[in-house]
């Protein structure tokens, strides 16, 4: 039974700094490649047993410290009365864009609406037997929020941020309905058996702080004191987030997950050292060479060994075109203990 | 004669906070897309004529205190032997990937190579005839090198960021060549009477601290040093930079633009107060309400009177479905003398 994942989001004492990898089942993998040649995207997130075997499969090949559900931050949308669809980026229809779209936008109770979430994490809590913690996770609310508004991926969010700016009170009635939609939907992820959750901020970087303090931190902290009680290590990750680090100090997890622009002993420190934290190797390294993979691991080793705690991740989900070697090249790089003049 | 911007680089005393707008010669304006109904957007780069009149079109509808020449960041690609086409994004063929390619590269002659933007110069200095000052401008040299090695715009940076890491001596070979094709390039622009310019590093946020201080940095500076005999105000423009500022501190030039994500007091400090500041209004405050822009406006200027100068702008370029009504707010707004409260 490895708990190294759990006691490290503890900061309880470990051997060593564990490591998974965000988006660690995907196409990377020829195994997972496999399985999508007989399902699409959509019918793997819905269905139990195809979601746990892609679950289980970088566990098994790396014997990596934790796995994370395979699903979509999108997941509640469509109980939310919002059609989902992946071409290959996600498609919401119809946009949220008006107070009546907000006020038609229902609040679901997602173990009746999306069965299959808490199904695959059951089968998960079975087959991993203990091999390692299983991580669930869910969008933060601002995110969720901004996937709506936008019907899609954008560079801009000019349709969100309009409406932040030109009607903040619509906005507020959004987040709060998604704040309590994510409340429910991971809590419940916690009941099936999810041992750590991991709220993923994706597009909070895009605000000011000011905004950022106003539409997205107070219903982060509504979902993260709704799962406290729940008693499991809760992560948050904002992406590209380098200029909110003083505002998510007061994000209410036990870990934060940083990319990699700023080193972890800076970010660290600008979270007045609260945090246990998570990355942050560029996941471009992994396109790289061996040796500077493993000189690049090395380097962040270094800096998260001056952070209350650390697990070692990328900064931002593994790219589909990293060679399988060099994975391993890196867990090679994270397992073997630091030389004495980093540490 | 106006020379208000110009003073206001300079720390000169200023009557009122100096306005230009980032992509004020866009798809937001009727006069522009009417001349872009006769002509393709490389036609009117390489058209001094044409990029004389959409440069001036803002002005002479908003009386903006400054011009800034219509051109491309990557207009010296095509002279360093890479063909340049936008479809709608730029498609740069063929992508430099490896030494052989780096080692291709030419270090042109910029006033032989592309004579259209040296012109284009000369007719705006005598058309605009002291209305407003006219600004040149140039991309700083990692984001050229960004954009060549991946071929056309990307989210990951996968190849750029491969070549960083895994062959760092061409990395270097890339950056060399860059930083000396954009010196004479821009040295050019001022001899041909640009009266400022502008270094824009779009892509200068990807990059982790570490890799901005190898890779960014030293080029940057080699260019800005390049300049400073030439005696014109320069202005450092970095997107998604926050994590950067400390770094920033030594770009070398008299003004440092900034996006949105700061407010310009935090910012100044991060900056230690060596810098006038332009900016910072996020583009997307345009789409909402006059109220709401005026409001926001007159933050932004607020907090501006907390540097050490200030020239009011947006965080990026002005958004194509801003209504022009909304730009009108915008220079009302910062025109207004400050109510006494927030001076």
């Amino acid at each position: 039974m490895s708990d190294l994942f759990l006691r490290a989001c503890r900061r309880q004492p470990v051997e060593r700094v564990p490591i998974w990898i965000m988006r660690q089942a995907g196409r990377y993998l020829a195994e997972y490649r496999k399985v999508r040649e007989k399902a699409g995207f959509s019918t793997l997130l819905k269905t139990p047993e195809l979601a746990a075997e892609v679950t289980l499969q970088p566990v098994i090949r790396f014997g990596l410290d934790a796995a994370i559900l395979f699903s979509d931050i999108l997941v509640p949308v469509e109980p939310m009365g919002v059609s989902l669809t992946f071409s290959p980026g996600p498609v919401l229809e119809p946009a949220v864009r008006s107070r009546a779209d907000v006020e038609r936008l229902r609040v679901p109770e997602p173990e009746e609406t999306v069965p299959f979430v808490y199904e695959s994490i059951r089968i998960l809590r079975r087959e991993l037997a203990g091999r390692a913690p299983l991580i669930g996770f869910g969008a933060a609310p601002f995110t969720l929020a901004a996937y709506l508004v936008e019907g899609k991926g954008t560079r801009d969010f000019e349709h969100v941020k309009g409406m932040l700016y030109g009607d903040p009170a619509t906005a507020h009635l959004l987040l709060d309905k998604a704040a309590t939609t994510l409340s429910r939907y991971l809590r419940a992820q916690v009941r099936a058996g999810a041992q750590a959750i991991q709220i993923f901020d994706s597009w909070a970087g895009v605000l000011s702080r000011k905004a950022y303090r106003e539409f997205a931190l107070p219903y982060l902290q509504r979902v993260t004191e709704a799962l406290r009680a729940e008693g499991v290590p809760l992560i948050y990750f904002a992406l590209d987030a380098s200029h909110l680090l003083e505002e998510i100090r007061a994000c209410g997890t036990d870990v934060v997950g940083l990319d990699w622009r700023l080193p972890l002993s800076e970010a660290s420190s600008r979270l007045e050292h609260r945090f246990v934290l998570q990355g942050n190797l560029d996941p471009c390294v992994l396109l790289s060479i061996p040796e500077a993979i493993s000189r690049e691991a090395r380097m962040v080793l270094a800096e998260g060994a001056r952070a209350p705690g650390h697990i070692f991740n990328l900064g931002h989900g593994i790219l589909p075109s990293t060679p399988v070697a060099h994975v391993e090249a890196l867990i090679d790089a994270v397992r073997r203990p630091l030389p004495q003049e980093a540490s």
